[in-house]
């Protein structure tokens, strides 16, 4: 039986941790308006939120499991094979797969975080070229080169990739690729005027670049509010 | 017995949503000192809680429930038949039921939320015409077409009409059904130094656009905060 | 027993509603650090929590239980008569007992608060002057004219006096005491650079005040950041 | 067992204490991203939470124990004797440790917090200079004399020290050893960039002075803002 996948009384099963990862974004505004997500990768199984839906609410018998990695027959970005889809009518797995797909794929990432914090769009529109760069801040210490690997040092510049926004969340795929593979160092991309990706070496490991990130864009901004 | 109308294990029953959703919003801000509420509309039967009552703290037993729609021979918004009113002494209808009545009759809405937000009036203040407007921003895509159509690309521009406050909270059903009409693609009604009314196919779908209206409401506050 | 003043399964008896009501105010800021709290008068109880304790963690143990009035052989501000005192050692009731007596006295209020909030301290930095004052917003209709009276009409200016702050809090009982004379109105008392004093005539009341006067001094600092 | 250093039903022993008040921190910004913590002292043992893991979701399991004072022969900074560690491979004592013990061993503290709190670190970058000074807020009468004396009163002006941050924490140890020595009234210390450190006579009263002291820092920075 499928339903097995997403049914566990461990905790740190990822059926679980979906649901309750997404409680606490929430409650920091990261993913209110069904805006936002996580996606975890264990062992060759992706487990996935659906699309649209309150964030905040969802339960382990919504999630998505597919294959990791797809089989070679499936078109990228348009075709998914799935080992286990909710029964409920009309979920459909999150708009950000094939965005969650290039961290596992470029990064060997283990999870991936979505978030439409607004100190990350805020972040996108006061530095209005290519990257958002703050140096000499002690949480650069979180983050980690790539985002999978060692962290940066204090004396380290922080730099993270800016793609431009599109009207649909799929055609954002190429253009997170091709940063990515142009900023083999960056720990996350951000999208102007929309919010952020950002992966781990685990669940963990996500969860904490997420907040050093959110952090660093948080005061980043409020330096620029003061002038400094 | 009325009171069945309110008795429900279901925690997804109208009279056990409305304690519930209450509760949240008060610890954003949104229903804090008594303001604010929702009503949730199923089959022929409205919810409504009480006016004038701390929001986090409201009971099932607290719930109204009124008949939908109300029969011909009650004058709008002086005279409303109810199916069950709650025993305790002194609680009246929330005086904004007019204002939700407008989403249930004029958008079909299936419930409709009122919040005393300061990103909300605070967009009001700053916006100083018939309009708030917001444009290029991700979270426009949560929003929908009259609040039960279909979703904005991120291409459209967000226009959500301001109706002037009145002393008394009914005087503005009228203005807010004749806004209502002049832009029938508006997803909510800003009230001037006051709040918003905003609404939903279904009470997910009505909480949703209330998140995405205020995130863009703080978002737009915040750009012109740093002179965006 | 004296104990039993201070015993009760009833969650809105007054021993059981202070240490909930403050873990409450301590989320939102108004008591961090041990400073500010609540007095609840229930017939002629006056309920109270101890000084200089973390106002979060009061346990109905630690309530003070004063009589009301106090008899009249008792000095004004310096003796106090007490039907039960909390046995752990080192707990004093606390310093803003004489202040909530003037909410009991003057206003014949039934709950008095004391808060520390951000947003009351910045009121009382920005208005210089011997009062804060706000009109135009919706917010206004939750207070009450004389903090226990009819409320407030939308079209009326809220006048909250403001005193200087003292080295000792009882200190402040003469200027609280003629001030609320001198603004018979007024329902709250601002602290310059300390905080606010503010009742009702139910604790629901007080709550409902409190939050209903905080959010007006909020808006108001907005309004002065951005120039409005 | 050495293990029975941390399990115990009492909800105030410095095993159940840390996580708990972890927990805490976590939800007001102090601790995000797997920085800052707590250290408590009690008799001659020391509890210490690991290195570089998620403060909001330690165990009891995952705590340090330390004798108090170290054997002599123990280098400072550099070796640590331990009576207790964690099971969980991979688990590190905090990077903080020599700098908890700067505030046993000068102020004669029974806790030690530090915080990454963006108050404090806003406060170090608008204060250029060696203190972070500011005056008239009944907020500074919580403050004790070198953390553990007798409280501050109104009239007194709060001084915090704030020493340079380095990219390797322990590397801190000396600098504020030294300020510490060198303001021996003062409560806490900053580092600029980066967060605060700050103790108390007890765990209580340590964290009431890192509430103090982050309220102060939050009123300093609006108080910028707003030109006051």
């Amino acid at each position: 039986d499928v339903d097995e996948l997403v049914e566990s009384d461990d905790p740190e099963h990822p059926a679980n941790l979906i649901p309750e990862l997404c409680r606490g974004f929430y409650t920091i505004g990261w993913v209110t308006g069904t805006g936002g997500g996580i996606s975890i990768k264990k062992g060759n199984l992706v487990y996935l939120a659906p699309s649209g839906v309150q964030k905040e609410r969802i339960l382990p018998s919504h999630i998505f499991v597919l294959p990791y990695p797809q089989p070679s027959v499936v078109k990228a970005h348009t075709e998914r094979t799935f080992l286990r889809k909710p029964k409920q009518e009309g979920l459909k797995e999150s708009a950000c797969t094939p965005l969650f797909w290039n961290a596992f794929d470029l990064r060997n990432a283990a999870a991936c975080i979505h978030t439409h914090s607004q100190h990350a769009v805020m972040a996108t529109l006061l530095w209005k070229g290519e990257t958002f760069e703050i140096s000499h801040q002690e949480m650069i210490k979180g983050i980690r080169i790539g985002g999978t690997g060692k962290t940066l040092s204090y004396l380290d510049t922080l730099v993270v990739p800016i793609i431009e926004n599109t009207p649909h969340e799929e055609d954002l795929t190429d253009s997170m690729n091709a940063m990515m593979l142009k900023y083999p160092d960056a720990a996350g991309i951000l999208v102007r005027r929309h919010g952020l990706y950002v992966w781990g070496p685990t669940w963990q490991g996500a969860k904490t670049q997420a907040e050093c990130l959110d952090y660093l864009f948080e005061i980043g901004v409020k330096m620029k509010l003061m002038g400094l």
